[in-house]
């Protein structure tokens, strides 16, 4: 398979995502690709300084990028020769059977819905991405992708979350929880309550019940599904939580650098033990392609992790599982 | 002023919540009156219990009690005689001036609206907590009392909000997010544009502009808005995750009691510094009174600061000052 990846996207880009690259190379069996997207020579510059042998990749030249910060639908238009612009057109040309960028989120979400279209019978594709808890992984989708969200999109997503978690985790019949405000039936908004009328009308879907964020680290559900605003400020708000709490520690521990250096390896161990690093990145579902979108902050072997979560998720043609599961699926929009 | 207290709900009921009426009978000023709400005879049980003056309080017999998971609106019908009820009644009769509850949160929320009624020009409620950051508090609004929510609700809840940080938490010209899933104008669903219009419109307000997720943490917010469902999952996570993470870590020093010993003086510091029990609980702004909601779990400390806020809340006329901010507004609902 060819694997497209944004050589430009990502703060640490193109360096971390070349190197990434590099390392995803030595894994990856021969018959695979790797296509860089970027500009030229500064891809090959960077090549060069990791003393790679030049034919180790394809390359695409796109000499724009697009900033993280730019505004994605209206980037895309400008930027015609944008990296993630030539990705997403590659991939609707079927030069390249995966895409992964740590750019623009909105920009490579975009381009890849307008290019790649979505996969027979999805109506709008999701972001999933996978939080690592005590008791394992949770598959949370979706993430951002999809803002104005009718309960078949949420059933929908728990479908493709289940496909997903089943291939990609080796989840066999994921537990299933609806993000509400309260366990019991009567809790949420109109959107929760039709869904939940469909999970439960769907014999093959493990349907465990609404949860309430808490739950989401509590180990009892491996897939959660919410709209897309919701989902994105929970990741979010994860982020910076996470974020201040290890802050909070290291201040304390400016003055005690003994206590410091011992509880480094504690942490180290944590890291380990709840890395969603190793992940590689958050999949596009029902986007008729590979995508996978990965953090900003992403450095090589998130990038590898990536390039390898793709070629999994190609091979064991979980689209196509995907297609089959919601063409067998007796739950029919009606309207919603 | 007299301010009731809901003994029986909560999870360490009755025992904490009458111990911490206690600790803040202690504190409060002799003509403020606290009125316990329960079964009088287990009230009474524990009062002796712990060496109280029975005088020190008076009381209103409730028999009946709310379970924390019973079905809110329908509990309260069916329980008329339950400490929720019969607290709220007190309150719409003006036997009390402020109510007190750490039990079934929808079932407070729900007695509160229907009896107190809202104050005069607010739409609908909103309950607002306190989250502590490494730069101080940030208010959060709604977190749950409005799930089906209008741009005009959010913008009364900024300016609400507003009033409550300057008055309680002594915060001058606030500054205002608007909980979103970009930074960008363009970014976001329906609700939060046209809110972000209403909040732009009003000068007094000091709207900063839309945030993310991981920006509640940073400290370039003293107020947050957001529709209750999202304030509610937001609060929810932040919660579970603070939870796995010290679960993590304390897992990871099972092994090594010195250092876990060191390390518990080096948490005792930052639970000092991030004591959200120190607000005492969530204000149900925009009702016509002082409502004070606990969390279920707690215990002597947070119930006397839940007291004390609740006469701090009161006697700054706060209530008054909402009602004055709004009717100075010049934004109207227009349908929203």
């Amino acid at each position: 398979m060819r694997i497209a990846i944004d050589a430009m996207g990502g703060d640490h880009a193109p360096a971390e995502i070349i190197a990434g690259a590099l390392e995803a190379r030595e894994v990856l069996k021969d018959e695979n690709e790797i296509v860089l997207i970027g500009d030229e020579g500064v891809i090959r510059e960077h090549l060069e300084r990791l003393k790679s042998t030049p034919d180790l990749f394809r390359i695409f030249h796109a000499p724009e990028v697009i900033g993280m910060d730019e505004p994605p639908v209206e980037s895309l238009r400008r930027k015609k020769r944008s990296s993630i612009g030539v990705m997403a057109r590659a991939a609707s040309h079927r030069q390249v059977d995966a895409v992964i960028s740590a750019g623009n989120t909105g920009a490579c979400v975009a381009g890849c819905q307008l290019r790649m279209r979505t996969l027979e019978g999805v109506h709008r594709p999701g972001i999933a991405t996978v939080f690592p808890t005590r008791s394992g992984p949770v598959t949370l989708c979706d993430v951002g992708a999809n803002i104005v969200c009718k309960p078949i999109h949420l059933y929908q997503y728990a479908v493709m979350s289940c496909v997903y978690a089943e291939e990609m985790l080796g989840i066999s019949s994921p537990r299933v929880g609806l993000m509400n405000i309260g366990e019991e039936d009567a809790k949420g908004n109109e959107l929760v309550k039709k869904t939940r009328a469909l999970l439960k009308a769907d014999s093959r879907i493990n349907f465990v019940g609404n949860l309430e964020g808490r739950d989401i680290f509590e180990g009892a559900y491996d897939v959660v599904i919410c709209e897309g605003f919701v989902g994105n400020v929970v990741l979010k708000t994860a982020e910076g939580l996470v974020d201040m709490i290890f802050r909070a520690i290291k201040d304390e521990l400016m003055d005690h650098w003994m206590l410091a250096l011992q509880f480094k390896k504690v942490m180290t161990n944590i890291y380990k033990k709840y890395d969603y690093n190793e992940y590689g990145g958050a999949l596009l579902l029902g986007v008729n392609g590979t995508a996978v979108i990965c953090h900003g902050s992403s450095k090589a072997r998130t990038i590898k992790n990536a390039i390898l979560a793709s070629e999994k998720f190609y091979m064991r043609k979980i689209n196509e599982k995907i297609i089959e599961r919601l063409s067998q699926s007796g739950v029919v929009p009606n309207g919603q």
